[in-house]
């Protein structure tokens, strides 16, 4: 059984569990105030080409977008999100929890558009509703859709004249990336703050939160030791993001990942099938009927994600920097054979 | 330059490590919900004697000190903790972040007595006052001293006859093993929910909360998604508890730390110097003339605790598994040398 | 200008007001202790035919929702309510606040199903979703709309299938009361909790939380206190229920204000004038041509609800126990004078 | 039996009450956004001498200290307060449940010391321990002890100098004002937000508070209306602070009170009882033998403070607005035949 189900089933690259293995018995400071969290922290700075960025290192994308909240939010103000989005539906009300309010907004395809910015903040413009002050997006988002850069240019020029902030939740900003026009250095360009996905994309966890907007920045290693989210042993973030940001590693681990979505996404598209929506990043929603859903599910696994009726079920595939080029190629043979 | 600050300088145990290279490969399933880990808490059961307990593989200790006020207490409900318990004064405020006072009590060596838990619970009898419903200790404490079996059977027979909880916070549980009468299986008889923490005693990070009684069981893994406690790959915490409790690693490591702390403690006490209160466990608080330490300080790291006046400081050493026992050694000859 | 925006426009009916002032210099014992909050809560009991119900006195409905979210939930539990329920769209995000999140159903009349709740629990079987445990309906609605008996008893009987808490805002319970079968005895039976309004139907501020289920029931005057919802003189609202409840005056003002309603709902349908929704109660949505109401706003003052386009806008009105009578025909009047 | 057991036993001074009823049947806007609430506001900016300030109307003094906290602080700030302080010991917690930590200092007579200041300051400066923010005191404070003006000008210089919001409860800053050298208009120069209690002073409940500090404004009736604090009718609450302050009723009620006390400090002082710490304004703690107490408290209720040992009691009186000349002699003479 091979499974597409997600991009974190595997650990971690070997080059980054390498890095740990070879920093293992240094004695270093505690809290991330080490120095691998140092030099990760630079060459992140480097890549994005925002020397003024704050830079810290968190365990998981649910933790990083709490403290997004807990930190740059005071208790009357709201999220506007699309509904398929992360922290909605997915995150176990815990932007609620932290005290703060959702706004979800409909969208077809997991993206917002300056049009369901306008419909949050006109729906909410009495003192009986919370204040919408920042904006949640995904990229690339939860269904696999990618923004480009015009774009987020876009939102972020609504969001500015709205005194709003906005914030990218990058848990698949590798992969957004890699089939996008954008380029690390121009996210601090078009956003206040956002998250570098490395669990997603070769940690076994971590993922680095880039603080742009200096008014955000206060406090923010306070506010992680509060929410419990400041390992004693910082260090094993800091050697791991060194280990992908030194070179190249992390862009070619997402790389790797977008091309063996698109052996597959081809190959189902070549053989007539359809999908949820268009997505070029390493998630697709192809539809199969179910006797082929049947038989597939022999040999590979998927995510079952909605019933589409007719006999034919939406699921979810993903590939990440740890998927066999090889087993593409076989799912697409296999598929080809089951369709005739 | 040779480290006694703490006992998170070093990573990982080599075998813990080993254990995660092993096994990298992998594709497991997400959240927790994987092998190792699955085998991980049936060891932890079967070393506790308690096959009915819920274990649960986390982070940090803050982490967890926050899941047990947030998953077992109700917003009026309040922790009775000495004032030097750990989530106190060292968690920046993220127990009442998550809604909940601490009742702090003064104690001369950081261990409670019954005699505080009825001073708290008579404080706060009238309406306007939270309940004291939690009792907090840690063990060994944040002062390197330790209950011993009779003590706590005495303060759990507190709680249990005033309807509170009694939660033992074990970031340094193996310590205190290793010194006392205590054994695994004593606790689940001692208290409701404890920790066994794994950062200070061999995995690079990973506490592992294991509920006792029933009522205290419901929904904790959605309290650990929704506080951002709850791993992608929590494999990574499943496959260090399994190399810690498989055999008998994660007792040799406590053992070794505790023999390294016996060669420190008998060597700085034997030329005559005060403690701040007696220690046991792996963490001592030496009290040093300035002069004295100023040299110490030139060849060996530790953490300035407190001004005694008189020209004399309190410092606090620790020892860990990665300890050398060396280094001890080394340290009581400097210390006699500079004490002449 | 005469209003018919609210029914909270003026202060409280004279009898409320003339107890408040013969009772005026007593000397009473504070927060809620005295002979008068004594005397309303058991005139409460008997008039609901539950001697056991808790009864509690709180200053508004946002304050009373919010405490039940608070005292009834654990941080993991969400509020299932219509997207039209006054929590979810009129309280400032309240309950967010409070760490809840709002499972929010469509509906085309303000009123929750059990098709709703099903559909809320089933989109919320995952772990990484709270868990629905309350159901929150209005009755009488937001849009006037209102709940019989059977329809509470089937609503009732899913939430206990199901372990959820129901819990009814009786803003306007007064009001639902007056034109549907449901009596004050029926209550206790349908519900775990639900409160009884005063600041809409003759108090100048009051609600009557009543807590019927055992388990809710405990430390909630600790949760008043703790929500700042505790008064020092708690005998203004003790002394206004007793006014309220000593006989039949509650009733009869509920009653007042559906008899202004009905001329007015009469008098507007008669003319041909379509609503929203048909809402039996003290609340009405009807549909006005925009030149209509311009003249109608020169002499009374209505709440603009939605624009429904043709040239066409809904507006609200609302009776209450202050509404005279002559202005509901002087309205009726002049609209058929307008509609020529 | 005449009670002293606090300043909140009667209901409301007749002229406040008889503005409720010259009022009653007026319809007004909902929410606080009516005349009488805009000429409250007004009278006080006038009284205080600041045009800028933004005035709030609340119902009790918990209410309104959450709120400074909620709206004023972020989650990692903590509030220094007096061990003594109200919202310490008599709040239930709620500042807590706002997620705000307390850092209490002792004092010989709750009052704060700018070396309290510095204390708390200096021991919160590690990144594990909450920001200390905001200054909480009371005034007069909860032992009836005052702070004068030049004591207030030290606290807030030292709030200024560090960043930090200095925050007064005026529960009872009336009888504060009228036995110090404060006035009103010297409030907004020495602090940055504070409250005028009402309920205390004349009124059935209602606080206002006013807050000086431009960036402390924003959305506070968001925050108000998110903790349920904004009542409907929030024209109750303006009727009552416009029969206060549109002449001089609030200071002639507040000398009252201390007037009478004045009464009962000097004749108990004259028969040679010593005071818990000497205290000017309405609330004193004298100390009676046991047998004396006995006595007394067959015609009068004080509240039971505090054992002193060898046979004596430290009990709490306190007189208000309401409080009889007559009954202050009749005590004194009462308590001088008791103690032959």
């Amino acid at each position: 059984m091979y499974s597409f189900v997600n991009d974190y089933s595997e650990t971690a690259h070997p080059a980054v569990l390498q890095a740990l293995v070879d920093t293992n018995m240094e004695q270093s400071a505690g809290y991330g105030a080490d120095e691998h969290c140092e030099n990760a922290k630079n060459y992140i700075r480097q890549k994005i080409h925002c020397p003024t960025a704050d830079v810290h290192f968190l365990s998981g994308g649910t933790q990083t977008n709490i403290l997004a909240a807990a930190a740059f939010l005071r208790p009357v103000e709201a999220i506007i999100s699309a509904e398929t989005g992360h922290i909605y539906g997915h995150e176990c009300g815990s932007i609620e929890e932290s005290g703060h309010k959702i706004l979800a907004e409909q969208t077809p395809d997991g993206k917002l558009t300056v049009a369901h910015l306008e419909h949050a903040r006109l729906l909410n413009q009495e003192e009986y509703c919370p204040v919408p002050k920042m904006v949640y997006i995904s990229n690339s988002t939860e269904l696999g859709t990618v923004y480009n850069k015009a774009e987020l240019q876009e939102l972020y020029a609504y969001c500015k004249a709205h005194d709003m902030i906005f914030f990218i939740d990058g848990a698949r900003m590798g992969s957004a990336l890699a089939c996008t026009d954008l380029s690390f250095e121009d996210y601090p360009q078009l956003c206040d703050a956002f998250y570098i996905g490395g669990t997603k994309n070769g940690a076994f966890m971590g993922e680095a939160m880039v603080i742009v907007k200096e008014e955000l920045k206060q406090d923010f290693r306070r506010h992680m030791k509060q929410r419990g989210a400041m390992l004693a042993k910082g260090k094993v973030l800091g050697v791991q993001f060194e280990a992908l940001f030194k070179e190249n590693l992390f862009m070619e681990l997402a790389n790797h990942a977008n091309h063996c979505m698109d052996i597959l996404r081809e190959g189902i598209g070549e053989l007539g099938y359809d999908f949820l929506c268009e997505s070029p990043s390493n998630q697709i929603f192809p539809i199969f009927p179910v006797e082929v859903l049947e038989r597939l599910n022999q040999k590979y696994a998927v995510l079952d994600y909605q019933d589409m009726g007719d006999g034919k079920r939406c699921v979810r595939m993903v590939t990440s920097w740890a998927t066999l080029e090889e087993q593409c190629h076989n799912f697409v043979a296999d598929l080809k054979a089951y369709s005739k």
